[in-house]
C-alpha cells in the first residue's frame, strides 16, 4: 500500500488513464462557476469537457458562449445520476452542497469543491468516502482561492515538519483593515466593501472570523497534520478595531490585520496545539503587512525549511476558478495527492506572545493603578503605556503593551478590570506579531 | 492516454503501489545530501528508506547517525546497478551527474535532483527517457530550493495561463545586493558573502547570472510552456552595480535586485517571447523588494489568477532538502505530475519598460546634449535627468531615466554614445520594474 493514510480501511485506488475527456458538471453557476466555464472554453485544457451546469432557475444563468452540447439543468438528482465524471461543487455551505457531494462520491464520481465549510467540518469523512468508492476529492480552491497553498503544502512541503501556520485568509477583512490603515473608521469602510461586492449584507461570517476559521482548520490538517473540530477555535471579530488602534499601531511600527494562526508547541514533549483567529498587530516590516486590499497570504514555518510565504488573490471568480481548473487537470492526469497523515487532536488558545491592549475609559484617578495591579498579579510585564494627546477625558483611549505572556493569564487580568465602571467598552487585546 | 505531453511517443506509465519502502541512494553527500539524510532519519517519512550514499572519498563523509544498514560507496556504477529505486542526484553540473542520471533513468529507476543546469539544458530529453523506461524524474529542488514553486506551477496554477514570470532566483546575488542597499560597495560585500559560504571562490556562475538563467529556463517551461535553449538568454552581471546606483535608486523609490524575468507578449497574435537576467530597479513597495539576504522569490502573473507570489529560503541545506524529500514522498505515493504541454521556442530580449541609465563621465560641456540627442534619435522619451551633488568632475556619476522603450532601441542609442572618450565606464542600463 503506497498511501500513508492513518485509516486502516483506506483502499488503494488508482484512476484509470482517462480514455475520454473528464465529463464535468458545474454545480452553482455564480461568479466562480462561470469563471470555471470561461477558462474551460477559452483555454481548452486537454482532457476536460464541460457537459452539465446545475443551478436553481438555470434559465437566467444560461450563457451563449458555452459549448452547444452543455446540459443546463435545475434538477440536481438527474445530473448526479448522469454519466459525468466530476462534480464541481460551487454552491457553498453545508447543505444541500454536502448532500450532493456525498451522493457524487458515493457513486464513485470525483468532486472538486471550493467549499471551505464543508471541507473544514466533514473533509475527513468525505475523503474516506471517496477512497472507498474509487473517486477523488479535491479542494484546492477552498483556501486562499488562486494561491496554490494546498498543493504547496501537499506536494512541496510534505517533506518538512510545519510547526506554525499563519494566514490572512479572508479578503473582506483584509480589504476593511487595509483601508482603515489610511485613517477611515470601520462602518464607512464596511459600507464601501458592501458596495464593491466584497462584503455580504450580513458580514458576520467574514468579520466575525468564521470564514477564516474554516480555512485555518483545513490548513491545520495539511500543515500541522491534526484533525480538529473547527468549533474548538473561538474567533474574535474585527468589529471592535477602530481608527485609533491603527494610529497607536503605527507608533509601534505595526499595522492591523485579521490573522488566522495555529502552532504546535513542543510536539511530542507534552506540548500543545493552539489556534486563533482575530485582529492582530503585525510589524510593518513583516510579510503579513504586505497584504493589501482583498489579497490573501499564508506563511508556513517549517522545522527544516523555515518560513515559506504564499501570496496573491485569495478570492474572486477568476483566481478561484484557476484553483478549480488546476484540480480538474490533476484528476485528468491521474495525479494522486501525497496523503499527509493526520490524527485527531484538541486545540486550545494558549499562545505566548506580546499583546496590545486598548482601553477606552471615562478618565478618573486610579485607572492605570488598577490595570497595572491586575497585570502584576498575573506576573505580566508591561512594555509600555501610551496615551496620545487630543482625546476628551470622558472617552479616553489609551494603550498598554505587554511582554510575551500566556493568553490565559492576560485574560484573567483583563477579566478583573473589564467590569470597572469607568470602562466604556471592554478592553480590546490583540496579539503583536513581531 | 491521460497525459498531455506533446511527444507522440510518450507512454502511459503508472507507478505500482510500492509494496516495500522506496530504496533511496544519495549521490553527493555535501550540505544538501546530509540534510536529506538527516530529515529521513529524524522525521521517518513513511515509505522512504535510505539505503546507499555515494561520494568520492566517502570515508570522510560517513556519519554516525545514519541507519546502520546504509551502504557507503565510492563506486557510482555499483550503486547504479544495485536494487535502489531512486537516485537522489546532488552532485550538480552536467557531468558526471548527467551520466549517472541517464543510467539510472535508462534502467527504469527514478531520479530526484536539485541540478538546475542539467534540467535546464537536458530536462526534456531526460523526462522522455524516464517516461520510456517507466521511471520518474523530479526536480522540485532545482529552482528556489525550499519554496514550492515547481509544485505550485505544476499543480496549483496549471489551470491558468501564465503570461509573465519574474524571480529572485540566486541567493548569492540577493545577499550582495540587499547588503549594498545599506551603503556598502560590491567588493567588500562579495568578500563577506565568501566568508559566510554564500559565494564560491569563483563567483561567476552566480554574479554573472548563469545560475539564475538556468532556473529561469526551467520556470519558463513550466510557466510559459516553452522549451528554450538557455544560452539564448544573455545574462548581465551584477558586478557593474555600485553604491551610487543604490543612492539614485532610493531617490526613485526603488532598490536594486538581480531579477530573472520572462514574458510571452501577445501570444498567438504574432507576439514574442522575451527573457533576461540581470540587475534591475524594483519599486520599494513591490514584492521583489521584500527579499532580503539569501531569500528567493517568484512572481507568476496569470491571465486569470493575477499575480501569485512565492517567497522563502531558496538555498541552503535544509530548505533544499525539504524539496528533495517532498519529491521522494510524491514518488512513494505514486503522485503523478500534471504534464504541462510545452513546445520549442526561440527567446529574444525585447522588453518595453522604463529604464535607468547611469553614466560615469569625466565632465565636459556637451555630454548631456550628446546623450539626449542619441535618445531622441531612437524616439525615446526622457523621464528625468538626475545629478546628485558631491561628486568630483573627473569621475561624475549621473542618471537618466526614460519612459518605457524597446530594449533594442535603447541599446542602439547607448551604443552610439558608449565610445565617447568622456565615458569612464560603459553606461549601466537597468530595467525599472514598477
Amino acid at each position: 500500500m503506497s498511501q500513508a493514510g492513518t485509516s486502516a480501511s483506506s483502499v488503494e485506488v488508482s484512476i484509470a488513464p482517462a480514455q475520454h475527456p473528464l465529463r464535468i458538471a458545474i454545480f452553482g453557476f455564480g461568479t466562480v462557476g462561470s469563471s470555471v466555464a470561461r477558462i474551460l472554453v477559452e483555454s481548452k485544457p486537454q482532457g476536460l469537457e464541460l457537459t452539465h451546469v446545475f443551478n436553481r432557475n438555470v434559465a437566467r444563468k444560461r450563457v451563449d458562449w458555452a459549448p452547444a452540447g452543455v446540459v443546463w439543468s435545475e434538477d440536481a438528482e438527474s445530473v448526479l445520476a448522469s454519466d459525468v465524471d466530476v462534480i464541481v461543487e460551487l454552491a457553498g455551505g453545508l447543505d444541500p452542497a454536502g448532500t450532493w457531494v456525498r451522493k457524487a462520491l458515493g457513486s464513485g464520481k470525483s468532486v472538486v469543491t471550493a467549499n471551505k465549510k464543508l471541507i473544514a467540518f466533514h473533509g475527513i469523512d468525505l475523503e474516506r468516502l471517496a477512497q472507498n468508492r474509487g473517486g477523488h476529492l479535491k479542494y484546492g480552491a477552498a483556501v486562499a482561492g488562486g494561491i496554490p497553498v494546498i498543493p504547496g503544502l501537499e506536494q512541496g512541503l510534505a517533506g518538512d515538519r510545519i510547526e506554525r501556520i499563519q494566514g490572512i485568509l479572508n479578503g473582506t477583512c483584509n480589504f476593511i483593515l487595509s483601508k482603515m490603515e489610511t485613517g477611515a473608521e470601520y462602518a464607512p469602510v464596511l459600507a464601501e466593501a458592501r458596495a464593491k461586492g466584497y462584503a455580504e449584507a450580513d458580514p458576520t461570517e467574514d468579520v466575525g472570523g468564521f470564514d477564516a476559521r474554516a480555512k485555518l482548520a483545513i490548513l491545520m490538517r495539511l500543515a500541522l497534520r491534526v484533525q480538529i473540530d473547527p468549533e474548538e477555535i473561538v474567533p474574535r471579530p474585527i468589529t471592535e478595531v477602530s481608527a485609533v488602534d491603527f494610529s497607536y499601531a503605527r507608533d509601534l511600527g505595526c499595522t492591523i490585520r485579521q490573522v488566522a494562526r495555529a502552532e504546535q508547541v513542543d510536539e511530542g514533549k507534552g506540548g500543545h496545539l493552539a489556534a486563533t483567529v482575530g485582529p492582530m498587530l503585525v510589524a510593518l516590516r513583516s510579510p503579513l503587512a504586505w497584504s493589501k486590499d482583498t489579497e490573501n497570504m499564508v506563511i508556513a514555518s517549517g522545522r527544516y525549511g523555515g518560513n515559506v510565504v504564499f501570496s496573491g488573490h485569495g478570492a474572486g471568480g477568476h483566481p478561484t476558478a484557476v484553483a478549480v481548473v488546476s484540480d480538474l487537470l490533476a484528476l485528468a492526469h491521474g495525479s494522486r495527492r501525497v496523503e499527509i497523515p493526520s490524527a485527531p487532536a484538541h486545540v486550545g488558545a494558549e499562545f505566548e506572545v506580546p499583546h496590545y491592549i486598548r482601553f477606552l475609559v471615562m478618565d478618573r484617578p486610579g485607572i492605570v493603578a488598577a490595570i497595572t495591579t491586575a497585570l502584576a498579579n498575573e506576573q505580566i510585564n508591561i512594555r509600555a503605556i501610551v496615551q496620545k494627546p487630543g482625546f476628551p477625558a470622558h472617552a479616553l483611549p489609551f494603550v498598554v503593551t505587554v511582554e510575551p505572556c500566556k493568553s490565559s493569564a492576560l485574560k484573567r487580568a483583563l477579566d478583573s478590570v473589564r467590569t470597572m465602571d469607568c470602562m466604556l467598552v471592554s478592553p480590546l487585546d490583540m496579539q503583536i506579531l513581531e
